[in-house]
Formats: structure tokens, C-alpha cells, sequence
């Protein structure tokens, strides 16, 4: 950590920055230039990292030069996690496709779209049962209903299912049914859920905020490490800016990036990303190319009927043309699909 | 709502459109332009919102025209809203400065900031007892400990209490002890916390998401509402942009729109807005100035040794001052303090 | 244009739209719903845009439904555009690479760096010899001499060139030397630039602003177009959100709606749009995988004493390796290399 | 500047940062942390920025610590800068408020918006004779027709005039008629027109870009004063930002920042950042409050019949009362106007 001081910063304010840092038993380099004074703190970073220098006086800024995570950084743990869902490796070459709807609406509804995913050769399954919706009056999903009819697509297709849960009440009862547990990306940040996810067994899936830097969505994964599961799986699924001609901005870059910076893997949601079905073939095939570990898609029997985002759906149809796409593609790529 | 169909839409799917809005007992209403035929759709809204048009064959955009939230509008309710808590009321003349350090970290620093807020003409109190921390790592809050400390606060000043619940187990327990409950901005997209804080009586004030638009912070005020409880505050608190200079940019000018669109009170929170001291005072002055009904400020005793947020905290000889130029300014713009 | 009027507008002030309308020999269409009265407006585009609707009494708000571009759409010309730049053609099968510094340094740095382009197999070369840059301190270009280094470049490799071109009194001399001109993402929106480029022959590269939407994009390549110049290709190369992990957020959602909405290719620059050298590989093969009609890279045979954006800048070996994989994934894509 | 290794960064390239700093007489001063080595950079400023540390093999990340702008830093010239504009102080106790329509459109719309202005008590006029405007088919302004209607206008009113300028062909011309020549937004960083200001003697309007940081702006102001202009006006007048209930985000932070950095007036454009007549009273009051020097507002004798703008113009009566509560407020804020 680096603490800057301010212009005229007076000895003794630097002296007291200085006896801080002794009295956790961190050193402090002291650069004296023509304008500024900086103080380099090595040490036990931690403790250093409590002392709330920033408030002190003579300070002007504190420039953290360490990550703030650690249990999930690279620097930590050089080689890549591979995440085993249900028998499905995350991380390694395979290229993992997920599909479903984004909402289970129906027994038809859900088999349908789960047969299909299987037939053009997904390999897991996706449906929500509890929809966090901005409007209290759009459908909030079939609840434990919803559950045990991903259960029974398991049952017939035989691919691991992720779902979301979205209450702290509900982690134990959700993870009876699902092979992967899904935080959405509104609760990025709910740190009460982050450690009841991180304290059970199930994998995590873990969705960047709307407004996450990539920073924050690594030591929201810490919260899930530090808790004792060490098997989470990152998604970039867009983040909100200006722009108004796709519903959020799919930050491809986030996939190399996350690479350098993290061990853990990281797949792609192109559907609400982009809220625009035409978008997503396309999207799928970059985030393929950008060295994503997999995508996840939503399909739909029938995508004028659905509850919940049915534009950004593709349909079976255009889901199997999709996968022929990809496969076609990941070989050079490395990839095997 | 209209329903632009695509250019090349077909007679049959521009029939399709009509015969969904008419199945809900809605009229349909043809405009046929030289490249675009519009169908508005007038009858009952939610019914009409129910059915999924654009993910329709043909259909190129929906345009909602009605606000999807109803009970926090205005139009519904065109009295603006007085919030009572514990005898303070906002939503009236009186602009109400709600003072008080970012975490309770104990008994000295609380009663210290209390007793000054008092003195200085605050209305009412404000600590944190659970903080949701970006950082496992970081200071999460002294829990019921903190609450305790808050009542005791209350009891010496007799000022009423505002405190942030984040988990949705303890909102009856953290309702037992604060006058009013915080939805924090981390959380106003957590939709069951959104119920349960609706489904008990005491006041709430909900913080707009870094990341939130105006109609979204809206709508979850409706989740509130509809749960019941009418007394919603709403605050806000700066949204995420590019600018680097403060840790979020504060967003005035939703104070007029907000006033505009709803009838719900709305308070300011420069502290969280700019993470920077030394701005807190002007945009105080300017939340007065442009209509707000109240501030909340983070102050502290020994703001360099604060366990959280120190560098946006007032000390308490700061906030005196800022006290003062609030009382000068009050008179011309109709408001008392 | 759909005219939304307020809740109470009265019965004259819809007339009084009404009448408008129909002064430009437009038809109004009425929709009255329950709370809201919309009139839609039919009737020749440009004369409708010209009358302020949104300022008249009773108005609420005015939705556009039509583009507002007209000559770049692809409803005018569903055809894609190809343009022709010195031989190399943008817009068909083949995938183009355009490679070079960010700024022509010297003789040696820009042959250097044109004959390592050619042998890898890039089709064009860049190289800025007028830099806007934020700084009034760094480094601003070599003017018309880099122009010169940039014709024996070509000269050597028989690579066409494309260069930026930044003051409306250069854009003759320009594009005496260039194959196309470059317009900056910082000159998106000047519009005299843009009206300069648009009355001259050679192709244009149209850059997307930091902040600009694609809808504005387009509506800049308009002015070009309108110009009298066909030959755009537009670029995009990231924009401005809250991320500081990158220098911008690319965003490739924008190729696949721009041959959606537009005939004119697009390309990606990934060098500018992260700030990253490692992030770059990736993001080409991105690029590529989504259907972008090329990418703009930058090279430097030494990018550690580059004057401009070292970081982000390839070695000529690691653009060498870059180019094989790119190679290797277009096939399957349908693109040639 | 603090220049941080990567971790695994050898002793070789460590010695060769040094010896670059030593090249250029600069120091370094070396801290290694048990996983990082930082050096400090102690020297002459402008060339230790030319060399580039970033791109150098072993090297992480570069820290600038100092602000990339100096001569119009407060550090560099403590006192406040105050700007004559033809009569009227801009700096000092008085809040000037300048007046005028969006365009000049006539000379009755002009004539009667300045008188007006004049009347209710505004400082100065404004009319912007040259438009850039998103669209090609939109009113691009009366060119020097307008600036003569705005030389009646001072003649009638003796009001100081600000008038855009866009071509750098025109500085000259348009710097012949206006008391203040005003940089646009979307000019902000077209630096060579910044260069042209600088180097005539009117003073200069600085508009803040969309997607300009409080940085970037004031680079682009110390570009003019560079050249030799020191009367300098900085105007926040909103950022871009996700939110579409405004056009754009003003960001009244930027105002104490601005007085905290810098040495140059600030004034605000609520008209520009808000796109909401409705809105424009509250945020002027805003403006005044948190500490600005002024406003800029946009009046028009017939909102409803404007060629540019209408709906985020005050009419005539609207503005009176405005500047009424202005008069109100000023005391208590130690301003008079």
C-alpha cells in the first residue's frame, strides 16, 4: 500500500502514519519528492489493510497496490479450478453449453426445452424457479413446484441442472434439487447469501452485477471461498451503460482478464446480456473465441408464449443450428465441445 | 402500450397481435404508416403487460406507455406523502438531517456522535449495526450489539433511529429497536427483503441501487407498498459512472423528477455519494436547494479512526458548521429546519 | 412518431397537434385509453421531425418509431456494402487485418513495423502521424513527415494505408497520401470533419465515440454518406463505463446489430478499446467469431520505447503468433484470411 | 510516479526501470514488499512521463501520483481566478446567470429572449449561431447571420455575449462578435480548436465532454491556457450516464471538486444536462448552492415553436420567476446577483 501526502503535509502527520504501520510490525519506506511525500507499507497486509489511513490527516490518498482478494487469485493458486457439475468438468477443454428456459413455467414447457437442449448435445440444464423481477407484478416463477420439474428433467435427459436461489431461507431446500447452485446478478452483493452458498457443498455460479467491476465480482467469490467452497463458477452476463440498443453491455474482455487475474472459471450468458435473441448465435461464437470455459442460453419450446424475456430466447430451431456453429468452431479454438 | 410491427410484418401476424389483445379484453388500435403499422393497446394494464408481444412473430419493438409502478405514482396519489418516524416528519416543511457514523463501533464513539448531532439540531440518528463490506476481509458490523447501542443512543437524545437490515430472518428483530428501517442500495433489487420490510410497520427507507434508474428505484418502492406499508423514504445516494474524482456521482437531479413522479419523500446521502469530506457540505446545501426533504450525513467522533468510511465522515465541529449554513439557507426556500 | 399527451391534456391541445400534423399533410391517428391519449403521426418523416411537438402545451412525450437514418440503414439498401480500399475489400469473405503503430515514430519504427505486418499477413497498415491526445504535454505526431513514412511504407510493402485525419484544413492533403482516411472516436460527433470527409473520394473509417450509441454512430456515417461519400466503414473500439480493469469496455454486441440496422461493414479495434496487449489475442478472436469485417491492431518492433500506448501494442512476434490463430479459426466462420 | 513490478519481475529489469529514471536525472527510490517491488520516481516531471515505464518488460502497472495538469491547478496558483466577460466578473461574490435561446433563430426570437433576459436581471446573453446537431437533417443554426443578430442583441441590452464556436476556420470571425466564445461538449477534446482559442484573446467557455472525467477537462483547459489564454470558464453541464429519465446526469460534485483542483470559475448548464424544463429551476437553485459561479440557462419567447430544444427551454415568464428565487437564495450563500 502506498500512502500519499498531501502537499503540505507536516512532519508529525507523517510521523504518525509511520508509528501506525510500526505498531501492526509493518515497515514503512519513506519517498520524499519535490511536491509529495510517500509512504510504502510493507507488512502484514491485513492488518495494514485496517488502519483507515485515508482518514488520517496530511493524507490525501491511499493507493492499494496487492488485490484486495487472494483465495481466488491466480497469484494464489496458479493452476486453473476445474469445477465438476454433476460430471460435467468447468475449466478444462470441454466448452460447456447450458440451456434451458429462463423461467420453468410448465411440465410441457420445461421437457420440451429440456429434450431439445439434450438432443443438440447441451450439456446441462438451466430453468428458474424463483424470478427476481423488477416489477411486483410479472410472474416470480412456480417455486418448489419449479424445482422438482427440473428434477424430473434430470431424471430424463440425464443433465446436471443449475438453478437459482435467491433466499437465504431456501439455500438447504435448493440445493436438494440442483447440481449447481446460481447467484444472480442482482444478488452479487448479497453478502448474507454469498456465505450460506459458500457453506453448503453444491457448486456455485456465481453472475457479475449489473454495475460490477470485475474486482468486485472476484471477492464476492472470495466471500464463497473463504466459506469453504472452493468450487465456483464465475459469468459475465453484461453491465449496464449507456447504451440503449441491447439491454446491458456483454464485456467480452472480462474472459481474458478474469483468466489472468483468477484460477477460477468462467462461462458467458449472451441472453441477458444482450436482451436480443438475433444477437446471441453470434455472441455465443465470441465468447467461444475469447476463451470463455461455455456459454449459457435460454431456448423455448415456444418463445412468443414464455413468461419471462421470451425475445432474447432462441428457439429449439435456432438452439441446434447454434450448437452445429460451435462445434464447427471449437477445434481450432482448442475446444471440444 | 404500442406494438410496432416489424417492416415486413404479415396480415396474419398484425391479425395475431389483435386477437391476444382482444382475448384479454383489450381494444386494439390499428395505425398503418408507409413503412410501419402500429397496434396501440388500450385496456385493462396488467393484463395487457401479462402477455409476451415482443417475443411475438412480426413484432419489432413494445413501447409501454403507462409507468409500470402504480401505487407510489403520483398520478394514483397526487398528495405528496408524510412519513412519521417517531415524530419526525418527512414529506413536510421541515428539511430533516438525519446525522450519525457510518458503522456503530461502541458505546463511546455512538453516545459521543449522538450527543453532538443532538446539539447541533439534527432530527434523528443514523448507524450502522450490519454493514454489507465489498471485502470479506473488512469490518461487518457489531449485529444486535450495535442495535443496543442505537436504543441506548435514542434513549439519551431522543432522537429517533434509522438502521440498515440486510437479512430478511432479522427483520423483526432490527424492526424492535429502529424507528425506521434502511434498505441499503446493495439491496433494493433483494425482492423478498423488499416484502418482509413491506409486511411490517415501521417506516422504510429505501436507497437507490448504484446502479438503479429512477423508474426501478420506483418500482421497489411499489414492492413495499404493496406489501402494505405506505411509509416508504426514499434516498438518493449517487449511481456508478465513469468519473473516478468521487466513488459515485450524485444524482440531484432525480430530487425534482422524483417529486414529479411520485409522492413519496425523498432524502439525499452525500456522504455515500462522494466518499469525500470535503464535498458533503455544498451538496448538503444543494439537496436543500433543490427540493429534498432531508439529508443523511455520516459524522464521527475521530473520523481517522473510524472502522469504515472514515474519509467521508464530518467530525463533529464540521457538522456544526454545516448545521449552521442549513439554517441559513432554509428561510428562502420555504423550508424550516 | 407516436405523440404521448399528458393525463389532462385538454381537447384543444390535442387539436392543436392534430392541426400541426396535418399543416405538413400528415394524417393523426387517435388512440384514447383510458388515462392516456395518443395521436400517431403519418405522413412524410423529415417535415414531421421539424415541428417541436415535444414543447407544445398538453405534450407528454414524442417516440420516435422510425431510424433516424436513412441512407446507412439497411432497409434503404439491403445489400451490404463493400468498400474498396486500395485493392483490399471490406465487407466480403475475407476477414481484413490492418496493423501498425499508434503513431509513426521514425523511419526505422514504421518500416520496421510495415514489413513485419506484410510478412505476417496483414492487408493494410495504419500509423497516426496526427495524435490527438489529452495531454498538451505528450507526444503530438510528426505531421506531414509522418504522412511521408507512411507512402514509403506502402511503397515497400504494397499495403494500402489508412491514417487519421484530425483539422478539416488537412483533409485534402490527407487524403493525397492515405488509402482511407481515419475520423477519430474523439471526432465522431464533429461534424464539419465528418461533412469534409463526406465531399472527398477516398474511403472513411468511422470510429465510435467513447459515449456515442450505435444509433449515433450511424447517424454520423449519415453525414459522411449524405456527403456524397459512400465508402464508410465504421469501427468500433470500446466505450466509456465504470470498469477501470480495461481503458474502455468493448463492445462486440455492436457488430451483429450493426448488420442488423446498417449495409456498411465494421471492424474492431481491440488495441484502443482494452488498453491491455494481453487481452488483445482474445478479443480479435473475438472479433473475428463475431462477424466483425476485420480488426485494427497495433504493432510496435519495440513497444517498450514506444511514444504512444506501448501497453497496448503486440510485438511483432506475438502479432505473427496472433495472425496464425486467426487463420486457423476463419474457416469454420465462413471467412478467409 | 510509482512504478509497480510484476511479481515475478527479475533483478535485470528492476536495474533497467532505474536506469531509465537515471538517464533522465531522475531518482528511484526502491521498496520491496515480500511480493512486490515498487520504485519511486523522484524528478522532473514532464520527462520522467515521456518515457514508457508501462510498456517495459517486468513492469505491472505505472501510478501517477502527481495531477497531469499544472497550470491551471490550484496548487500552481492558489488564488481564484476571476474572468471578465465584457463588464460582467465571473469568479468573484456575484452568481451570474447568462441568458439566451438554445439558437438564434430570428431576429424576433432573439430580440425578444434578450430583452427579456435583461429585464429579469440575467448577466449576459447567450444563441448559439453554429449547431452541431446529432443529425444532418436537423437546423444547423443561422451561421454569421446569427452573430449579427447577437451583436443587436448586445446593443439593445448592453449585455456581454457567449456564442459556440465549432470550425477552427472561424475563431477568428466569431471571436470579432462574442464577448465569450464557448467550447461545446462534444469539442472538449478537439484539441486543435482548443489551440485556436488559446491563442486569441477572448475569453473561453469551456464545455465539459459527455464522457469527460473532471480530469480530462481540466487537461483540455490547461491546453488553452497553454497557449496563452488564461481566461478560462469551466461549465459542468451533465455525463453520461445509464439513467434516460434525463438526457444526460449533471453532476453538481463536480463543482467542489473543480473549486478544490483548479483555480478557474465554474458555472452550470441545467438546460443541457437535464433535457427537462421542469427540472431547471430546482437544479439552477442546486447550482447556486453547492458553490458555482454562475448559470447558463436556455429561455425562448415561444418554447413550443423552437427550432432546437423547446422542451428544455423556460418560457420568458418561467424565467422571471426563476431569477426571483435566485435573488432569495444568493444572500445566505454569500452571493449577490
Amino acid at each position: 500500500m502506498m500512502i500519499v501526502m498531501k502537499d503540505g503535509a507536516g512532519e508529525d502527520q507523517i510521523t504518525e502514519v509511520i508509528e501506525k504501520l510500526r505498531s501492526v510490525g509493518a515497515e514503512a519506506h519513506l519517498s520524499r519528492g519535490q511536491f509529495k511525500t510517500i509512504i510504502g507499507a510493507i507488512g502484514d497486509r491485513e492488518k495494514i489493510f485496517e488502519i483507515p489511513f485515508a482518514a488520517m490527516p496530511g493524507v490525501e490518498e491511499v493507493i492499494p497496490i496487492m488485490k484486495p482478494y487472494k483465495l481466488v487469485s491466480r497469484e494464489f493458486h496458479p493452476e486453473g479450478t476445474v469445477v465438476n457439475v454433476g460430471g460435467v468438468r468447468l475449466g478444462e477443454d470441454q466448452f460447456v453449453v447450458i440451456a434451458g428456459p429462463c423461467a420453468v413455467e410448465s411440465e410441457s414447457q420445461m421437457l420440451a426445452a429440456a429434450k431439445a437442449a439434450k438432443e443438440a448435445g447441451a450439456h446441462m440444464l438451466r430453468g428458474g424457479a424463483f424470478k427476481p423481477r423488477s416489477s411486483p407484478y410479472s410472474f416470480q416463477g412456480l417455486g418448489e413446484e419449479g424445482l422438482r420439474l427440473l428434477d424430473r428433467a434430470r431424471d430424463i435427459t440425464g443433465l446436471p441442472i443449475v438453478t437459482e436461489v435467491v433466499d437465504v431461507r431456501h439455500v438447504v431446500m435448493v440445493s436438494n434439487y440442483a447440481d449447481m447452485l446460481q447467484i444472480g446478478a442482482r444478488n452479487m452483493q448479497n453478502f448474507l447469501l454469498l456465505r450460506e452458498v459458500g457453506m453448503q457443498s453444491k457448486p456455485v455460479m456465481l453472475k457479475r452485477g449489473l454495475s460490477s467491476t470485475l474486482e468486485e465480482l472476484l471477492m464476492a467469490a472470495e466471500y464463497i471461498v473463504r466459506g469453504g467452497n472452493k468450487n465456483v463458477v464465475l459469468c459475465e452476463r453484461g453491465i449496464r451503460t449507456f447504451e440503449t440498443a441491447t439491454r446491458n453491455t456483454l464485456d467480452l474482455s472480462a474472459v481474458p482478464l478474469v483468466k489472468k487475474y483468477s484460477h477460477l472459471p468462467i462461462i458467458v450468458d449472451p441472453s441477458h446480456a444482450t436482451g436480443k435473441r438475433e444477437a446471441i448465435p453470434a455472441l455465443s461464437r465470441g465468447a467461444l473465441a475469447v476463451g470463455a470455459d461455455g456459454v449459457m442460453i435460454e431456448i423455448h419450446p415456444d418463445p412468443q408464449a414464455a413468461l419471462c424475456d421470451g425475445p432474447q430466447s432462441l428457439g429449439l430451431e435456432e438452439f441446434r443450428t447454434l450448437m452445429d456453429e460451435l462445434r464447427a468452431v471449437a477445434p481450432p479454438l482448442g475446444r471440444t465441445l
